[in-house]
């Protein structure tokens, strides 16, 4: 039987994983395959930590893995930058196939990355980099190919969600949720990348890029993150029939795409407002399959080891039957990413305003004036006039750049009292 | 650039859906694979009969496609059997690469056609057979390939989940709901495989055998349809916070794996719940991944039009790199299928009893006597003593033997009127 050797670079949690389970479920993919996958050799920082790891396989110089000749596939689990993208491109430079779960160096290096890729003809495979387990990158590849893809819509990111869900189901703020996110394990000692949007833009940046065949550059992507949603925001949205989800949007438009990530509203009775804690799902709409969604874990050693393992798999494959796409197909067919003031939406804005006669009748002059209309207005009862209350307003579509002038205004005005707050809404028509 | 050339068997509704398709994201799939797909024989029954096909591609005889060398395709739409087989052995002997959609036939014959698959080295393919346009059949083979399935639930087919939403959403009884469906399109003029389970049991025999390496025998899979179900069933099912689906299940033991097809009374919490419509959707764990979910149209002709075209890809791609997996691998780790009455689950049982001192204590007194626990009784108030009341009970966990054996008694007791009324219960822990 054939016999594939692997080098893994990185054994923290997901590269303990996989070896756990490539050694677990050894004779199960042996039958799947028809081939042996077998760890060679074992990049670390520190060989004197015991991992269940044989200490003859590690080493801590992972460019090991590049002279070694029996190592013919290297899986990048190292979630460094320069010194993760120095091993890919040296690997690929030796017809190393190249397996990693790195999406903030594909979202920023992808398209070096696969311009190495072609040149040397070497696949590299990156299933793990986007929704942990769940097999979205195989499907938006392989399995959706005859489709143009006409939007994306997903929760990529588990640790904002977890926290948005705590946020609406127990009422908590955002610090109380964050700190008990990461009490659980399931937001970092620094979260940033989680909350601040990041981390789900570079998720984003790959979706997109793969549906679209060229890689988007980052900074296109309008990216914000959790941090100002407010217990209000949650509970004004509830009784509007909304949640707010921490939402990758991606869409097809004649004259080019747009990718963003940022809270939204989507109506309570869509499955993604369903989707809660650290799970992640995504819907996909193409023009020849329709409506889709994938759900599962989106992190975690386990769900994403066996991405990692698929990859593997795959890889051992391409070895002995070279393949045409080496994992991202770079086409000519799109090309321009949309700027976010160009982007329309509906949306969702919250004031601060002082109650007396005449203070909706000035916003809404604005918003006449600037041709940006309203669909809804909730305004709790208060109490005495002359106080400073809360005033939501639901605005029918517009452009960003449109709302945002509004908002100029508006927050100049005299009866409104602090900076407007606005989230953006999707109905996913 | 390189063209492969495709025979289309059968130009009904998706044989024509894929040549549509084919024709219309051309330049797509040429941008996304490096390579043309051309249609280059259609196989119909009459030829006279416009479809937008170019008249000099059709022929009458299927088996055309096998002797034309520059076919290298055979995408088998014709939905028959012996005409099917005979047609998917003749490519296999060619060495023409197969696609089909056509699930009945892989149900009784995957066996014998992956024989002769492997004999000669040639990939058979059938995305287009499960779920419609879900990659689902890739997710499994694919995706999951580092994972022991531990279960498979799946809505698997349409028509019937949208008879059993109409009765839950508008109380219709089963005859009105498929009248509704037929009406609609959405069922057939003989709607027999719909309703009665087979066409979903065929699909379970498909993903069981996928997923445990061995061709699952048709007569070893128990199959109940939605046939009999009243509206007071699902009217209970509602108050006792159940919804009722006609599921495939499919799960391993350590004894071998269960493959059954019922309807089911499922948690109205569980997300499949709220799969509605003509919907499908397939919830899937592993031992690696996790719970993961995957939803979308499962059926028409658009949806399975994708499944179709991502297989032809596939083709395209194995016929230039051949494939140790060929689309489906046989091997030996599983290979028992266990017998309903070993199987175990919760049950809800619906009596027509009547209503006098002493009927529940003689029901429960047969019950503890087998050792089968009741978890919860409901019996509507009922206006006059020795009227015939409707009795539920909700059963704990049970062999299907023990409940047989207790209903068979219950049902010969003077006060039951009616033979006993069963239905399985899921609750995916």
């Amino acid at each position: 039987m054939q016999s594939f050797g692997i080098g893994l670079a990185g054994l923290g949690n997901v590269g303990a994983g996989v070896f756990k389970h490539l050694t677990q479920n050894r004779s199960l993919l042996r039958g799947r395959l028809g081939c042996e996958l077998e760890v060679r050799k074992v990049a670390v920082r520190d060989v004197s930590r015991d991992r269940g790891v044989p200490r003859e396989l590690l080493t801590t110089n992972a460019m090991e893995l590049l002279d070694d000749p029996n190592v013919h596939i290297v899986v990048e689990l190292m979630g460094q930058k320069e010194e993760s993208l120095r091993l890919m491109l040296g690997a690929i430079e030796r017809k190393k196939i190249v397996v990693t779960g790195n999406k903030a160096l594909l979202a920023e290096h992808g398209k070096e990355i696969f311009d190495a890729a072609y040149e040397h003809k070497v696949p590299v495979f990156f299933e793990a980099a986007v929704a942990g387990g769940i097999p979205i990158i195989k499907a938006i590849r392989e399995g959706f190919v005859a489709n143009h893809i006409q939007s994306i819509h997903g929760i990529i990111n588990g640790t904002s969600n977890y926290i948005l869900t705590r946020m609406t189901e127990a009422g908590m703020g955002f610090a109380e949720a964050l700190a008990e996110a990461q009490a659980a394990g399931y937001a970092e000692a620094d979260p940033s990348l989680d909350v601040n949007g990041g981390d789900a833009a570079h998720k984003a940046v790959i979706l997109a890029s793969l549906a679209y065949g060229f890689w988007v550059p980052m900074e296109k992507v309008f990216v914000e993150g959790v941090e100002q949603l407010t217990a209000n925001d949650i509970c004004f949205a509830e009784k509007l029939h909304y949640r707010i989800k921490l939402l990758a949007h991606i869409k097809a438009h004649t004259d080019g795409i747009e990718v963003r990530v940022h809270p939204t509203l989507i109506p309570k009775s869509h499955v993604l407002a369903s989707v809660n804690g650290v799970f992640n799902a995504i819907a996909v709409k193409g023009d020849v399959v329709g409506d889709t969604l994938f759900y599962g874990r989106g992190a975690g050693q386990d769900p994403t080891s066996s991405a990692v393992i698929a990859d593997i798999a795959e890889a051992a494959d391409a070895l002995v039957s070279p393949r045409r796409n080496l994992g991202f197909m770079p086409h000519g067919l799109y090309g321009v990413c949309k700027p976010i003031d160009e982007i329309v939406s509906e949306f969702y804005v919250r004031l601060s305003v002082e109650d007396r006669p005449g203070t909706i009748a000035q916003i809404a002059g604005i918003l006449g004036e600037l041709n940006v209309g309203i669909s809804s207005i909730l305004q709790p009862e208060s109490e005495d006039e002359g106080a400073t209350v809360p005033l939501v307003l639901m605005i029918h579509k517009a452009s960003n750049a449109q709302i945002g002038a509004a908002l100029d205004r508006i927050g100049k005005l005299v009866c409104v009292k602090r900076p407007p707050r606005m989230i953006r809404v999707e109905h996913f028509d």
